[in-house]
């Protein structure tokens, strides 16, 4: 395996234009820092990333739900077509060792979800937050900015 | 298809008794209201809601994520095995009309968001809560006991 | 678990007016005999053996590809929507103990696939017929007619 | 999109050791020829091409069924983690633009079929040959060696 860390970008395809902003600095600064982008290949925050990432000569991965590689966004280099429909929210996760949301809507909760149950960490920037019967449940690690998003990804990128 | 409500149940394998008390009081509700009951084939929440829809007649479908029917809680009548692994999840509550969220973690978590992400209604006890950005988000619809909660549950299993 | 066998039916959505015609008495028959039909929920084979298990009083399930219910056939009792495309071909053949294959094309074909891969026995009328590296696989069982392949189906279904 | 190729190549996990070197020579030419590989990421004819194709500074893919990274062979570069079992022979050959399928057992014959499905071209070597009811389906293209199967999966990856 190439020596390079997986980390995962999440989040709606209707962002607001500084949530777009924000994910394309976080694909920026993944690139920059040598780290390889997997998104749902779509696109709102998934292309904002991907581009982001390109413009600094990082690779970009984007696992589609559909039967056509040409759903795919503009900026996906490497198109994942897996005909699973949202049930590849699962495998876009589960393919990095670290996950970034950026706001985001019930698909991207249902991402964050199966990220926290398999143990992989989520660094969130301004997302959903949680309570668990009647607790407040701290697992989605806050981030202020994208460069302390993506170097809280990269630390926690271990396994 | 038949004259019945497909509502499923969901909620964790380590349910506490109190969790399980109220899945097994809600599995007996459908069964008496004639709907017939959807869970993930487990243990816990899945088993008791499954073995109160039994005691009182009703129809039990468990959604396996493995390989193997021999998976299923002994009150699953019919099993379907998947092979999908957690990716299933999405069937559990994409073959249901409504759902009923008790207690759970984050693989409940990620049941409900694939609900409201595919605008099925889901009645929670005790379970999760949602914000997103800082709102609150009152997407799932709360209920004091299993009564309250099939109810709704089946007043809302109208698509 | 109720007493009961699974077996699924598999075949083309656009039989030919002969296949139809089989199928629909593979439907009865495992009706007749107290088995539960499985199927891919859609058209042609699959409606033709749901509507001759309806006939005799049988239980249909339809594993469904797409997000809705509606796409199921007028004679699917049980409709488990997964959302996965033809990835629920897998899920098809795995929930049954045995697999009856009429006709068919490409995607009955996938499901013969799985079924073997699984060890799970496949009945054939008219269907594929399968050489590895230059030699005959007579994995597929032949069978002359829907009583034949229904007795053979219902006698291998152990596991 | 980069202006490269995606092949996948497949074939079982216990080939011949005749089987493992056309695998590595696909992979080899592949490589040669600018095409990225996609394959299921384990062992077998699986690992052999992507070694060919490593030793050649080719890009190699592997569609993981399980849960972890650590299953895929140590020449696969890019691991994307599906967990949903051999349901992910499906993305295997969505992801393609062909596919060469090199002996292989019914895992094989799944992804053979799900490419034919999807009208996506399959080259054979020494591979599963097909009839649908009593006639010879030429569908698989074959090939004599692994030069002449490159050549014409890249000559047919138009899509």
């Amino acid at each position: 395996m190439i020596n390079k860390k997986f980390i995962a970008v999440i989040g709606g395809n209707q962002p607001s234009s500084q949530e777009a902003k924000v994910a394309e600095e976080v694909g920026r600064e993944l690139a920059r820092q040598g780290a390889t982008l997997i998104c749902g290949g779509l696109g709102g925050v998934m292309e904002a990333a991907c581009k982001g990432a390109q413009s600094e000569g990082g690779v970009t991965i984007g696992i589609l739900p559909g039967d056509s590689r040409q759903a795919a966004n503009s900026y996906v280099q490497i198109p994942i077509v897996t005909g699973i429909g949202h049930a590849r929210n699962l495998a876009v996760v589960k393919s990095a060792q670290a996950v970034i949301a950026i706001g985001g809507s019930y698909g991207t909760l249902s991402e964050i979800s199966y990220a926290l149950n398999s143990g992989i960490p989520v660094i969130g920037l301004n997302t959903w937050s949680l309570s668990r019967k009647g607790h407040q449940d701290n697992s989605i690690i806050p981030a202020q900015n994208p460069i302390e998003a993506v170097d809280k990804a990269l630390n926690l990128a271990t396994s």
